[in-house]
């Protein structure tokens, strides 16, 4: 044998798969930004055919047996073409261990709970809706029992390895205690000090076209490539698209800036992963995105370690003055040093997509242990609203006694059955910050070329430790090679100590 | 045999592939309307990967076998189910009855001919473009041999097969040379007597916004549904999309905005088409429109038929005032009988796009009459300027002598290797004056009812001769029970006599 024709069969089949992903995508984007509300029923059916037919190619048992006989002959392929071998096991895998009968009543129970969702949850009507995620419940359990008895990993685990491969959640544990014995006090005591802070406000009113021009040129200067993408308008922000031609969407808040140009930064983190993937290896498995933790933390890297730092603060000053001031937003407003305290303030709340950089961790400690116990049956959905409100109290100071709008039905994740997910968001913060931490010892005079708008030596340093990788690593070997070390919390810890000292 | 199991599976068959086509539809809007440059490689391979695929499908032995079951069990299936069953035989027999290997040599050899045209035609490079599209016409005379063979039509009509299904060449023979016969000396008479006409054109320059809210508010009075549809800009217009989201696009001229408007009302009378196709087949070949000279009839109805007449134009004036009249345009301009004057013009040109009325179809039939040669081998590409001038200085007054530019080298139809095509452009004007004139009849007060505005008695009509069909019908039992009669040119004749009579 000189040639590992299966590998070459396997590669034009995910290279077909990734055309299909291509076109599934710019439907999704669309239906989000463009659809007019009676495309919808049409454009959901055309969705559900073309990622039944994506499923289909994946699971196939003949992929199976080819990645069987590819890996026979691994000896003749390169470290990238190993890597997508193992990449494309990986797919298979997933795909191939839960039965399409459960993945049909999965779609049908989410469908079903998401719709009701968005009328119950208005209404603060638990009642009804316990049934409909009881049932979203049950079917998580039982693909994860299928998966954790094809994986041989606990059910939750098995999950997790949906979005987060190589994590276990023991690791997480371990990580996450150390997180709760030092996050609560170090809320309390910040929250006292911002007490005394004096910030001024803006007002007046941002109309949207400035706020647009404002954040198109912020994501130029931090390194948007607009020939590979483009900004729009959708009611949830999300960073879609293919790395060729990312979309990336925002909505605008009239009344507050802030909203807005830091939610499309943070897209913009998740953006710049996405156009510095390998260029080689863009329709194949290994040329994708290296797990949600490490996506997140790129969108985190963006937003929480360069931009709301005071240094790029320093430098947007002037040109978010320049777009959006007006007579009734005092002067003072747009100093640095008011914008820092405006983006850096920490607030124990309700809602975990509206915390602040300190509380967030606390939002996704109490949903993840929660949804574990859940998994693992040692937590009933009737008992939901119980353990969300004594969580609260315990981590966060508040009560959500008979609030279960912004409580336990606040999110749209376990409506969705998707579990396993949530202790991403943190893994990403955490990952960010020792990212940053690394880049800041590699590159001399980080903060001052942040401080003029110069992002070249920081975009290439990313480029080489993360975006130029795809998934050629595992997570720990690709933090390993970025920091010298695998996730290690203290990073995180030390940028929070740092970013709320007092002055 | 109590269920036609094989006509079941065949429609699933198809709604899969209207799911697939969906898809690729959204993504040639997008490309077109919304993509960075950027993007473009990727899009072409994701758009190559599903035209493939749906051929595949289309194409199958199986689908053929399961055409050829579900017609023994006819008798089992609804009207509409047969005629549900003839569609899929016809697509079914033009996708299979050419190799795979020749439709991708073709799609090789028209992309590398058409990148060589946009900048070969910018040069007037005859010389170049020749060989080049030499190996075209090749390819597209080893087509039609191909189908000629398999259908038993002669090679040109086995194209046309393709567009106009059932249409022949020798019936379009006799209905151009009726045309021929009366068209030239009619276009010199017209020029001469609109030498004599007060013209006042608008001047001032009509910004995009105001063109666009103009084109919106005259879309909806016409009847297109914007829940079902939306306006965009593209280099070239189109309509897209699908019949629950058609995707219509224009492009604006500030000098002169009666190009875009007419244009825009144009491919409103095709997204109408589209929008009124039968509900319960959308998904189905019979739900589809019935060819290319029916869906241009459809926009030409609207177009030449209504919004460029007098009635129409009465009523449109003081909108069209409304929302683009500036200082430096004399107010006389938007008496509607100026109007009138203004957008028919006969004036005999070498473009054809840019045509009017009256001359459009001599061009049309010059095209017609060269690609049959060319396809049945007694015309050969080295020849075409040489006889291109010809026919343009007999049909037209013109010379084309070493004008290759705005002669032979205009359109991308050739190209293409799309032949077959140009004489459906006509076809739609006649059918579109024979419809409008039945429609006159059945509907009392019509002109009266497009005066005010009020399109509803007009688009029932319409919806219930034309839209509501699909492919039930074959194209000449359309235009019969449509119009009482098939296509007669005498109509459109009539048309061209009473709209460029003297005042």
């Amino acid at each position: 044998m000189t040639e590992n024709t299966a590998y070459n069969t396997l590669e034009a089949l995910f290279n077909k798969i990734s055309n299909l992903n291509h076109l599934a995508n710019m439907a999704h984007w669309d239906a989000a930004t463009m659809m007019p509300p009676g495309g919808s029923e049409a454009r959901g059916q055309a969705l559900a055919e073309v990622s039944a037919l994506v499923n289909e190619l994946v699971s196939d048992n003949l992929t199976g047996e080819l990645i069987e006989q590819a890996e026979q002959g691994k000896d003749l392929l390169s470290d990238w073409q190993q890597a997508n071998l193992r990449e494309m096991r990986r797919q298979w895998f997933n795909a191939s261990c839960v039965t399409s009968e459960l993945v049909k009543a999965q779609a049908v129970a989410s469908s079903r709970c998401e719709n009701a969702w968005r009328k119950l949850r208005a209404e603060n009507n638990w009642q009804d809706f316990q049934p409909l995620l009881m049932e979203v419940v049950n079917l998580v359990r039982e693909q994860a029992a299928m998966r954790s008895e094809a994986s041989g990993l606990s059910a939750y685990d098995s999950l997790l390895e949906l979005y987060e491969p190589g994590q276990r959640s023991n690791n997480i544990d371990r990580i996450f205690n150390q997180l709760k014995a030092f996050l609560p006090g170090f809320v309390e005591n910040t929250v006292q000090r911002q007490a005394g802070e004096t910030l001024i406000h803006p007002a007046g009113g941002f109309p949207e076209r400035k706020q647009k021009a404002l954040a198109l040129e912020l994501m130029e200067i931090v390194g948007f490539d607009f020939r590979h993408g483009r900004l729009d308008k959708s009611h949830h922000p999300f960073c879609g698209g293919v790395p060729d031609d990312v979309r990336l969407t925002t909505r605008y808040n009239e009344e507050d800036f802030t909203e807005s140009l830091m939610g499309v930064l943070h897209e913009t983190g998740h953006a710049k992963y996405e156009q510095g993937l390998p260029r080689d290896w863009r329709t194949q498995p290994v040329g994708r995105a290296r797990g949600m933790g490490i996506h997140e933390s790129q969108s985190l890297f963006q937003e929480m370690q360069v931009c709301r730092s005071l240094p790029f603060l320093r430098f947007a000053a002037p040109i978010m003055r320049k777009h959006l001031h007006n007579d009734a937003t005092p002067a003072g407003c747009w100093d640095a040093e008011n914008l820092f305290r405006l983006n850096n303030r920490v607030k124990p709340d309700y809602i975990r997509v509206n915390a602040d950089e300190a509380t967030y961790p606390l939002h996704v400690i109490l949903r993840y242990e929660m949804e574990k116990d859940l998994i693992e049956g040692k937590l009933q959905v009737a008992d939901i609203p119980e353990v969300w409100d004594q969580k609260m109290q315990e981590y966060l100071g508040l009560s959500t006694r008979d609030n279960y709008k912004d409580g336990c039905m606040q999110d749209i994740h376990w409506t969705h059955g998707m579990m396993g997910y949530f202790p991403t968001y943190t893994l990403g913060a955490m990952n960010a910050a020792q990212l940053y931490q690394a880049a800041d010892k590699a590159i001399p005079g980080l903060a001052e070329m942040i401080g003029r708008g110069d992002f070249s030596a920081l975009n290439e340093w990313q480029s080489k430790a993360i975006w130029s990788w795809g998934s050629y690593h595992g997570i720990d070997e690709l933090m390993r090679q970025a920091t010298g070390e695998t996730l290690n919390p203290e990073h995180f810890i030390r940028h929070l100590q740092t970013r709320f000292a007092a002055d």
